[in-house]
């Protein structure tokens, strides 16, 4: 189910900030979604299964400084499957099989030892895939302020990592400048739709791709952007580019990799700017890529710059009143794509890697 | 034949500025180095022809504003076969077949309609493969000061475009700090050797790549890096870097492209900069290259910035200045490989690409 600010969904979300009290105490069975065992190529739903959970008591215990939270929203992004893989030596350390799926979620304190947080208060930050979730590590999490204009479950994306990743990549990383050629790919995506938006505001010239001919006409006729094509309807992508933009790329948002990177280098101007975010197209972290035209990166002098939104936290502040401020002033839109229940979680996480979802892919648990 | 600043070297070097005056008006034969036509793959000798020349007459037309001059110095660079392919998309357009090769030089003023220079002069800049060139374009020349602590072919090395594109990659384009751990390939080089002394004079820990024993002592007991290795030796370029670079990788010199870069992206350090310099390992400006550890660029946050060093003539002044103090103050030294005669040129070039030469290569046509 595809929606953005519309009216019944702002409805849904911006209620049931009261309850909690009269859950501590209570023993409940706790639905799982358990990380089964590490993965080798795409990940599958039987990857994960549902598990009914051997009940968790919902009460804190005291001088752990932890919460208990109920999670209401999920979030389902692309980089959790490089913590599926037997790999120690990334940025973040892989899932622990047999263990529920750690993620990004919006939650509401059920009980609370640590003095920063109350019950009832909503929080975002890491959390597990289950029904109620015992957090230790309270540092991570972020108090938000309940606020009638701003959807809740805008916390996993326009307002949490996925925004922030575009934001910070956009403004930190691509370093823009009015008037230059922007090229989005899974421009439809949690990070893709804000990148092109704040593009536009910034005065570019924006063309985003994307998998099906519905997400094409979301770009255009939704997020604003000035061309846009399905990368699957491309022989060549080289060519694709050109045709899109004959001037060549200022600034390339890379959210894929492989294939279309290369395509990109090929259309590159003097000095372009690749920012790299993601390489959803690829199956494993060491897949092989293959390049035709590195060598550009010399004759056109091309900067391709890998970053992790973590490097620039310093900057969630200002992140977080811009990006509110222009959304509720209209300039920007958020497109979510929400499953509901969490059982929905496996097939809604693989579906990313296939491109089922239509924007951001966000799990609705409970919603209050 | 390799050599460094020998005094046999400096003195055959440091003569003759005052010939070039009795030559005007003459009609010489005027060697020259034809090339044939254009390329696909690697160059071979037989790309190019020595022809005798249908008789120039070393005389500027009045009004002109070109210059006769004697070639003293030829440079043989790998920017070069870049020329000889039928690519116009590029930052220098392809040769012209039929036409003398065109590179870098020392040349000495023989007759001049151009107010900046007199004859007696001499000059570095792009002239032909040749005895003698007429000149049109005079303003990308450069005069030359004659220093007799500087061999005069250094201004095709040292103090020409390697040695600038050296300068200006370390400082500009790879953000170094003291300590950083530099790893730089083709170390021996026209450029690596500059790269890795100036690393050194800035205080980094510093391991070069070549592709000979010998060349590899040269990095250790004349150039003063740290460590050095032989990549022919290596099976695993991945194991040897890491073997080298226990820490990682801070700052990657890149000359070769291909295998030996996608080994040190899997080696970089966090926030590592890879600086592109040259793909001297390709046979073709699109050739496949595959990479495995691309991803690397993602979650070591690394940048990989291609640079050409025209971009920062605005640097030229204080390179030379910088460059001609720290070798008088024997701070650096300079290895060039030194081939004699005109005729030497096309296989000297070619060896470029099997790595025959030792340090910058460079042809002397004419001492005086």
């Amino acid at each position: 189910m595809m929606s953005n600010h519309d009216e019944q969904f702002e409805a849904t979300h911006t209620e049931g900030s009261k309850m909690g009290i009269d859950l501590v105490g209570k023993t409940v069975k706790n639905k799982q979604i358990i990380f089964k065992g590490y993965i080798d190529g795409s990940p599958m739903e039987n990857d994960m299964e549902l598990k009914l959970g051997d009940g968790l008591k919902l009460e804190v215990p005291k001088g752990s400084n932890a919460i208990v939270v109920k999670n209401l929203y999920l979030s389902c992004d692309p980089y959790m499957r490089g913590r599926m893989l037997d790999f120690r030596g990334s940025y973040i350390p892989p899932f622990t099989p047999g263990s529920a799926i750690e993620g990004f979620g919006v939650s509401k304190v059920v009980d609370s030892d640590d003095p920063n947080f109350k019950r009832g208060d909503l929080v975002s930050g890491i959390t597990n895939w289950e029904e109620y979730s015992l957090i230790h590590k309270t540092d991570q999490l972020r108090k938000i302020e309940q606020d009638d204009g701003i959807p809740l479950s805008y916390h996993v994306g326009l307002l949490g990592m996925p925004g922030f990743t575009a934001y910070v990549g956009f403004y930190e990383v691509c370093d823009p400048k009015k008037g230059d050629y922007v090229y989005v790919s899974a421009a439809s995506g949690a990070v893709g739709q804000l990148v092109g938006q704040l593009a536009k505001l910034h005065g570019c010239y924006v063309v985003g791709s994307a998998g099906t001919s519905k997400k094409v006409e979301l770009l255009k006729d939704k997020l604003g952007f000035d061309e846009a094509f399905n990368y699957k309807e491309e022989l060549d992508l080289d060519a694709a580019l050109m045709r899109y933009f004959p001037e060549g790329i200022d600034i390339y948002f890379d959210n894929v990799g492989g294939a279309m990177l290369d395509a990109a280098l090929a259309n590159m101007r003097i000095h372009g700017r690749v920012a790299v975010c993601g390489m959803v197209s690829q199956t494993n972290r060491t897949d092989t890529q293959t390049f035709l035209n590195m060598f550009s990166v010399i004759s056109k002098r091309v900067t391709i710059k890998g970053f992790l939104q973590s490097d620039f936290v310093h900057l969630y502040a200002r992140f977080l009143e811009d990006i509110t401020g222009w959304y509720k002033q209209r300039k920007i839109v958020y497109i979510e794509d929400m499953n509901n229940g969490l059982e929905s979680a496996p097939a809604a996480f693989v579906g990313l890697f296939s491109g089922k979802n239509v924007g951001k892919q966000v799990i609705c648990v409970a919603s209050e």
